[in-house]
């Protein structure tokens, strides 16, 4: 630990259990001397277990919506009365969508499902950061963070809406990095991350397999939530100032691999099985 | 002319007047061979002057709100019946943000807004695909292009949630191309054109200076809507079946130039004026 | 045939033997309505089959080293004086590693070996630019192309510094195509293939079950060679003049996906022979 | 300063006098605790001021032509000798252009000096990478960071064959992290700097005017070299673990920007010049 974020303020959006990335992302910001309030919906409140998170980095709970500008606006500035001032960072770790969870495929959406989909997992993003704009509550310096996909750029079969959410999600954060840069001297990025395991995810048929690809494809392995975490905080730390508008691959080399030994020689073998 | 589209059946969306991108790809899709039908907005087949294109194209039109799917459905089925048969390719340029027409900066969406700027400019384009996929509506070895803009990946001011809409829209093709490739050999694409001095662009402050910057950096100059419409005619004939799920700048070069002589030497121009 | 390119005269390098992309691409052209000269260098006129071709487009072969500026002053005077008359267009595909030949590895690679790749690979498309400039012998609205890979992007593993050459000749496309379109409206763009199985690539260890995974990834399949000569031809044509230093790729979609269901069906089956 | 790099080890290639980047992430590398060697060639070391840096920072100097394979060989190995075992990360801060230079324009080069600018910009990455793999002289979770320009992916008129250059590091960090991340899990990154004013760059004609206008187009203006070093620390610390085979841009957000309000203004106040 090296009091990265000392004396440093942030909200983090969208911890649910300890597999969740919010949750590591906390756990380090806390280790590296940050404070910070957590905020997540209230049914995720009552099924997952975020109160033991909050006990052990002395944070407040505070429940919202996140497609409510009501609620997001109430996190702000509870945050800020808590907290005792603007914050310096903040994480958003939020998606969802009920075509996936209706299994209803790409080919047969519901529209308002999908209007859905983009609300929770990237207009509320937005929503974060109009609000936080206009109630001025976010430091000079200060790093905003999102968490995305390489769905954004490369279809995934069954990925679904989600794809789109995260290409909209990382058009969110240049559009609005602008105007941060800009007005504000804050940064705004994304972290595009390997697939991980976490509660909300574990569902997905098949996902064992294709982290079993994307494991043996990047050269250092998937990276794990931990790791994630870690990256964040440097995203988060004043060493990362002129830093923005990216969309930052955090995924043991994936993105810029074709094809390796490792991969290629999995697919292989089911050659054999053939005959 | 080269008849690249003889024999050809297709569906135009966004027409509105001798401006539109739309209409200039009618015009070169008439004179390639292809028939087709023209789809617009009640409201802009009123204010706009489709019917002179359609007597000139032997064309019917079928108006239609492109965010409905009842419409959706009704174009194309209509079509299919004019035509006498699956269509070959359709062309979707259909875009409008009502944040920006009534002046509400990327600061200060109005949600509401946001969310119809998505259903007309992206999502609009899902439906289509969706609706046409469902009614096997396109033949094998079809074309669907949809416009985009530069946009998508870079920020320019004052673009607001247009932006977020082209990003998606870009998803779209690629989301969609995947399934429609795999399951019916059929390809779809976006094409980034340069900006375009077209009715429903004009009234856009500060648009000429722009248009002059693109057209300085551009080593060939902005793109027009007529060349436009020679490169969809590429796109919807036989001789580019295996490009899919891409993104094409048209754009006379813009897209990959960092500074070019005349752009600097126009921007150094203001420095005269400062003493 | 369309008659794209009746008039329009050209200068193929790298047509080797009836698997070649470039062989592809002068059939197409010549059916096109095209004239033009074939150039290889000396050992590739004997090893292969270029006379048979030359003869069935009514083409004269320059011999040249594509390495060697005053060969390629050679192939592009002598050209203009049997075509009567400057270029409309030129391919180029011309590739070769000797570090992939002679088996040195990418982490044991003899730096005599990579000049030598990137002498033939990539800085042989510059000399070819800078000498057609020089000699002033490219039409107005002319179009050249190279081919490249996507292993310019992405790494796969064993092709070595083929990669940085590709890398290269993307960038010199881009560079170049900057000032040919600035000075003299000429357009210049690379076109990354799908893997094929040329006589040059079917030596190369375990390409059988890449171009399995590849074609199984893409929507489409894999783009063959035919394919791709018909692609080159609306790149060569006057309906594209606004695209320029783009690298576009003809890969029925490989580029733009993460995983499809047939690859990830094919890699599960490897599992089943595990136990 | 945080003790990211406490007990590190590390070589640093390419700094010059006190306006170098490499000269500044010495200096930041040394205040956050680790310790490493400087080279440069023996005519930078005669003009340069590094003895000063040396001493401040308790380094030694092993001067190096770093295309040479056997200078590389010595500071590899006298680096470890020196500080007594592996180390834990290397930077490569090392670019020279001779038609740069000599005033050889880009459709005039002379291939020679390519040849040269490719040894010394990029194919020097590949023997620094290569060298210490054959030696074994990087720590496993060690980190590699190469500099880079925008100009790899966007033509900047007068940058010159540097583009090539660039575009060729940044695949050779692709092609050699995927192996450096297989066999010894470290990682291999490029860092896309804002245009810095260095004692190098500062003879280029029109630097001002290009400064001024990436500065402008930044939300955050350019990232100063001072910047850079902290953003290297983060890159050579625990916390980027699973960051490899990227290209990171670090330039307050230019690449993202298409027009920024402030670069427009200064570009259109140059019409005010024109009546």
């Amino acid at each position: 630990m090296y009091n990265l974020l000392k004396g440093k303020k942030g909200i983090i959006f969208g911890a649910l259990d300890d597999k969740s990335m919010a949750w590591k992302v906390a756990e380090h910001a806390h280790a590296e001397g940050a404070v910070f309030t957590l905020s997540n919906t209230p049914i995720a409140l009552r099924y997952g277990t975020l109160n033991e998170l909050a006990e052990r980095c002395n944070s407040e709970i505070i429940p919202a919506d996140a497609t409510n500008l009501k609620d997001i606006e109430n996190v702000i500035e509870k945050s800020m009365e808590i907290l005792g001032g603007k914050v310096d960072f903040i994480l958003h770790s939020i998606g969802m969508s009920l075509n996936v969870r209706k299994k209803r495929s790409y080919d047969d959406i519901d529209y308002n499902f999908m209007m859905k989909t983009l609300d929770i997992s990237a207009i509320s993003f937005h929503k974060v950061l109009q609000t936080a704009y206009k109630l001025d509550a976010i430091n000079e310096w200060g790093s905003v963070v999102a968490l995305s996909y390489i769905a954004a750029q490369r279809t995934l079969f069954r990925y679904n809406d989600m794809a789109d959410a995260k290409a909209m999600i990382e058009s969110i954060a240049r559009s609005f990095g602008y105007i941060y840069g800009r007005d504000r001297k804050i940064r705004v990025n994304t972290i595009s991350q390997s697939p991980t395991l976490t509660t909300a995810g574990s569902g997905v048929k098949g996902i064992g397999d294709l982290l079993d690809f994307t494991e043996k494809m990047s050269p250092l392995g998937n990276a794990t939530a931990d790791e994630l975490a870690q990256y964040c905080i440097t995203l988060f730390s004043d060493l990362t100032r002129k830093v923005t508008m990216q969309n930052l691959f955090h995924d043991g080399g994936f993105s810029s691999m074709g094809m390796s030994e490792k991969a290629m020689h999995q697919y292989s073998k089911g050659f054999d099985n053939e005959q």
